[in-house]
């Protein structure tokens, strides 16, 4: 069992940055109740869970394997990438409207008040604006009705202007959210959540519809990376519904050789190790240390993690859940927190409307 | 990568078992084009592909590791514990009958004539005979349209007397194979190969409707032998949709740290060697040896390969994808071929269609 402390890795500091829900300073995978959850990209529809951690100040008593002095990794530019993308879905949808009269059209449904939530739908809809898609909101008040909620979605599920529906999670307790996002029709399932579409995703000689959109992002980095899979041994850290389980998934289509790790894995060490690709989605701050990595492996950091940090002006700034300052010193490739998988996200979210009208209106 | 030999390991033969197609004497997984294969179950509705191998009287060049000179494993007795599920099934179904007058019907459809397809819709109406499911069978001619096919499925689909529906494989090349099978409803599928029922599998905090019988046999036979799952690494060799990945998706829901190992690993030996459990699937002759195996670790060997044996009435005899007399001195629990898991595919099936009228009369 691996222990754990949650040490800063930034180079100005040995601080140890602690969960503020947690006690001992050292635990195991298996004590970590948190361990399942999912910091997510800021602008996916399943938001993150933040964890603010505290800053104490001691050495680590932990870590760390003999390492480069310098840093030498690629760093793994998801902003850029993602940029590139929008641009060339932009030009898509231009070309679209253009032959068959058609834009893409992103229904938003979100349930309650919550800040984080309104900031996603906002950002979503602005990127949607930029690259030409339709965009349509409801907000429904908190204490709607599970019905009201299915209502909405029927509505969208019917209207030809639509070509992708999402539902903001979290939604309130009162609410069954298997039952609502069900609702959502599976050729409108632009997050590819629908166990049909992870079905699909796990078979041989078939095809889901929508591919998880922050997986996707996660692939696609190493495309454009030229990063290969093929044959590669991969670790996927956390086996999440939304990102560690189909990315798991999506490596396995591409002919990698790959092991979750999760919370009840022995050794997790060894294990990440050994593998020449790996994708972190657990939200544990900094979790994954230098002495973990196989030199020259390749890193996606999924998780957007906030800490404390007197220094900036919000009194918090985000890590990954990969110490990017001791893994970049031996890895070949790595994804920075922020701009790396979380602006791939949306894009991909993007990617998968466009997809989708193209779909339904049959054009190439 | 592996070189490997189909070495014969019965202790009163050096024989190698070369398969009829292949050519060369030593192959790399990664050129071995039936690798995919799985021989299945002699009584699963999804038919084995036989591979006839031929004899070749050479000493092994290949392996092998340091071993005890006597067997040590336990066997795994997936015939005696068939029987015992058998038993337990036909129970349940009298007792389901005397409480509400309900007896478990399970529809085949059998299209062409194939006389290896014939023989198991034989032997799955004499299982169900003899646990008291109610057996229906519609056999159609090898020139059949796909509308007559799917009209056979609507009308059990229909038929509140039947509780599962099988389409016995492989359809005439003429038919689309992923259409037919679509249509058979979800909630009688006990075959579980609908994507909806795989990706229930693979979510957490969803649940399918039915497990597919082969992995769930090799699931059922670990917990009726008392063997830990959680926390244990796992290796499942081959990736079909039938077997190799339902395996992995159990494995992995019992917190088991999976591993699939295919055509594309490399080194496979090296990951299969780390492993506490490895269930093989993937239809080749005693293709798993002794020097991969870690001490201790339990084998669950899913392959029934068919290879010449000029002592044997029919030609042939049946062996595993592991070299079980190399194996069962390192391991310390393995099944048999046949009398492993070959059994409990159609204890499943019968388990399969119970549930499911269970679930359709709501009777617990």
């Amino acid at each position: 069992m691996a222990s754990m402390i949650f040490s800063d890795c930034s180079s100005s500091t040995t601080a140890r940055l602690l969960p503020l829900r947690c006690q001992k300073l050292r635990h195991s995978f298996n004590s970590l109740p948190f361990f399942h959850r999912v910091s997510l990209p800021l602008t996916s529809s399943r938001p993150s869970l933040p964890t603010l951690y505290l800053q104490a100040h001691s050495s680590s008593t932990f870590v760390s394997a003999k390492m480069a002095t310098e840093s030498t990794a690629k760093v793994i530019d998801g902003k850029h990438v993602a940029k590139q993308i929008r641009e060339e879905i932009g030009v898509e949808i231009a070309r679209m409207k253009e032959a068959i009269g058609i834009v893409p059209g992103l229904a938003v449904i979100l349930v309650g008040d919550r800040k984080d939530s309104a900031t996603y739908v906002r950002n979503k809809k602005k990127a949607c604006e930029a690259v030409g898609i339709n965009s349509l909101e409801v907000c429904l008040p908190e204490n709607s009705t599970e019905q009201e909620v299915l209502n909405s979605i029927t509505k969208f599920n019917e209207d030809p202007s639509v070509h992708g529906i999402l539902v903001q999670l979290p939604l309130p307790s009162h609410m069954n959210e298997e039952k609502i996002l069900n609702a959502v029709g599976i050729e409108k399932d632009v997050d590819g959540f629908h166990p049909l579409n992870i079905g699909r995703l796990a078979m041989r000689g078939r095809d889901p519809l929508f591919v998880p959109c922050t997986p996707k992002g996660c692939i696609e980095l190493l495309h454009r990376y030229g990063i290969q899979i093929k044959g590669k041994k991969a670790v996927v850290i956390g086996r999440s519904n939304i990102v560690g389980m189909p990315a798991a998934l999506l490596l396995q289509r591409e002919d990698a050789t790959v092991t979750i790790v999760h919370s009840r894995t022995n050794n997790p060490e060894g294990i990440i190790k050994e593998a020449d690709i790996i994708i972190s989605a657990v939200g544990q701050a900094n979790m994954v240390r230098g002495s973990w990595i196989k030199p020259g492996a390749v890193i996606i950091d999924v998780g957007i993690n906030p800490v404390e940090d007197s220094e900036s002006p919000r009194g918090y700034r985000l890590v990954g859940d990969v110490c990017y300052e001791e893994v970049a010193k031996v890895a070949s490739a790595i994804t920075p927190v922020p701009g790396g998988v979380g602006p791939m996200t949306i894009a991909m979210l993007l990617s998968n409307t466009l997809s989708s009208a193209k779909r339904i209106h049959n054009f190439d």
